[in-house]
């Protein structure tokens, strides 16, 4: 381990997916290399086997499970010899393929809690055959909270270069959204995404506010809730030392992000910003977890059952969520360090 | 007038604005005289200024208002004399150029009403302007409906090149959008959609429609209005001949939209499709208004105060309407041809 590098824990996702072949890719990628210290978790026939599909040539330093981390900079692979790729059928869902990306997902989750590393990236998993290694598993921020037993605020960032997307809500019907937002519900959004950004690189960033109703509510002719909530939420994040504005017509609130007015749009419900993000080509866009005490990021596409194993799979997304990572890893351990030696 | 062509009253916007150079423009495109007959309703000093301005050469017969039409294929234009376009500002609001686009409007729906011409067009107005000659100018819909007496169901739908949306809810708060979503309310706006687009030309237009919650519901998981109401309505549509899918999660649907598998997206709420396609380019695109006896179209952006009288203003969005005009005007004139006859 080089002590100076931020240090990432890179679970390899659904082995039946083009998981193998992107952890392949980014391994053998020197600016990625060179941003952190990455620590592989999976299996080292599952990563070969990437390799030989992408035509990579791979350095890495193996080691056992439960051995303790080599001193090198060189990319380290904790071979937890759990998978014989050749056990399982390339592009469709297996109870064994869900077995190995949870296993992964998991212990690269305990190696931040406790520390070991600075951030977590993982290969593009597949939910339904996670389902089949574990029932309960919802999605991602579900499972991290549980695993993690944590009880704060988490929030999944939609990026795309130079454009991140946060939302107030989700997975809520829209009969339920207006009810949920909220001036302290939209403030606690907007930290986080400011947080999660300046841990990002952004020095700062300057935040949009969506507002909720066509036209964002015409001055309350259709709706009151930019008035009575956003409008104040964005207020209080400005005498916070946010640099944030609006609400703003979600309408075209995008359209102005993409004349470089704004680096993020935090919007109130799930299409609003989903529509945009993915006709921008959300495909190629990296998905950061923040709010908790360390950061997940991973690509916004998905396994890809049917390109796996042919080695076509683009990288980018993958590439740019391995360096996102890094500079909220590197963000992570500078304060961790300086907190430390504060107290000592 | 010729027999065969379908006829359009072409009302001048707002000649503050960029109107006269478009409607000048127009006037002087062979593909649009040839497309359909134009009896342009404005002042003739303000359309030879927009002629001026653009350097296009204007070949139209000029009558007084009142006078019989001639036989001509050329455009026809209706001189009401009303106003002197140097007296008033480029650029700014003033009642006299909200008088003049209103006196055009009203005379070229009163034309439309009694079967006079087939459509009516007009080239962009200014809301606020207008407000100044008549305060309770709300938007086209709400003055249509009051100046046709109109009690049925009028619809707006927005255009890009093969690309139509029309939205089942619009001036609507969030919070009171999913009480409107009801079977029969969809069913009839599907309805309204498939008759618009086959008078432009689509045999038959292929129709998605959007679902109301984030990802469609999800199978009732994020709220049921997809299983209750949504595709009821959908399949109401099948039986009815309409060709139509969906629900469809709303943001995925416009870029398989852009990848061909649909001619226009029925969304359940105004940004729901705004967002979409603002990012795709609405400003290049056309707004047409249906559900009246006659189709009215229009470009979609607006009367570009800022670009008044420069001669640069783009003419596309307005070439677009034009020619979208003559197709329903033709239509129109088929049907009512046709409606004669058997009668006779």
């Amino acid at each position: 381990m080089t002590p100076n590098k931020p240090r990432l824990a890179h679970a390899i996702g659904c082995p039946a997916g083009v998981a193998p072949e992107l952890s392949a890719r980014i391994l053998a990628d020197r600016e990625i290399t060179e941003a952190a210290q990455i620590i592989v978790i999976g299996d080292a026939r599952v990563l070969r086997r990437g390799a030989e599909i992408t035509g990579v040539d791979l350095d890495v330093v193996t080691v056992a499970d439960g051995a303790p981390l080599p001193l090198t900079d060189k990319p380290i692979l904790i071979d937890l010899g759990h998978l014989d790729p050749a056990s399982i059928p390339v592009g469709a869902l297996s109870k064994p393929a869900g077995d190995f990306a949870m296993t992964n997902f998991r212990k690269a989750l305990a190696f931040a809690s406790s520390n070991v590393v600075d951030a977590v990236t993982f290969s593009p998993f597949n939910k339904a055959s996670m389902r089949l290694s574990h029932a309960a598993y919802d999605d991602e921020v579900v499972f991290m909270n549980e695993f993690l037993d944590f009880k704060g605020t988490a929030s999944e960032f939609n990026i795309l270069p130079g454009l991140w997307n946060a939302r107030v809500t989700s997975h809520v019907p829209i009969s339920g959204v207006a009810a949920l937002i909220k001036r302290d519900t939209i403030l606690r959004s907007l930290k986080l995404t400011n947080d999660a950004m300046k841990a990002a690189g952004f020095a700062p960033p300057r935040i949009a506010v969506a507002g909720l109703n066509p036209h964002a509510g015409d001055g309350g002719n259709f709706g009151r809730e930019e008035i009575d909530e956003i409008r104040p939420a964005v207020e209080a994040g400005l005498a916070a030392g946010i640099v944030c504005d609006g609400p703003f017509p979600s309408d075209t609130v995008f359209v102005r992000c993409q004349k470089g007015e704004f680096d993020a749009v935090l919007t109130m419900y799930h299409d609003q910003g989903q529509i945009a993000m993915k006709l921008i080509g959300f495909e190629q866009g990296v998905t950061v977890l923040g709010g908790y005490p360390f950061a997940v990021a991973t690509a916004a596409h998905g396994s890809a059952y049917d390109i796996a194993g042919k080695g076509i799979a683009k990288v980018t997304a993958m590439r740019n969520a391995m360096l996102i990572a890094a500079r909220m890893g590197a963000a992570r351990r500078e304060k961790r360090l300086s907190d430390k030696a504060a107290i000592g």
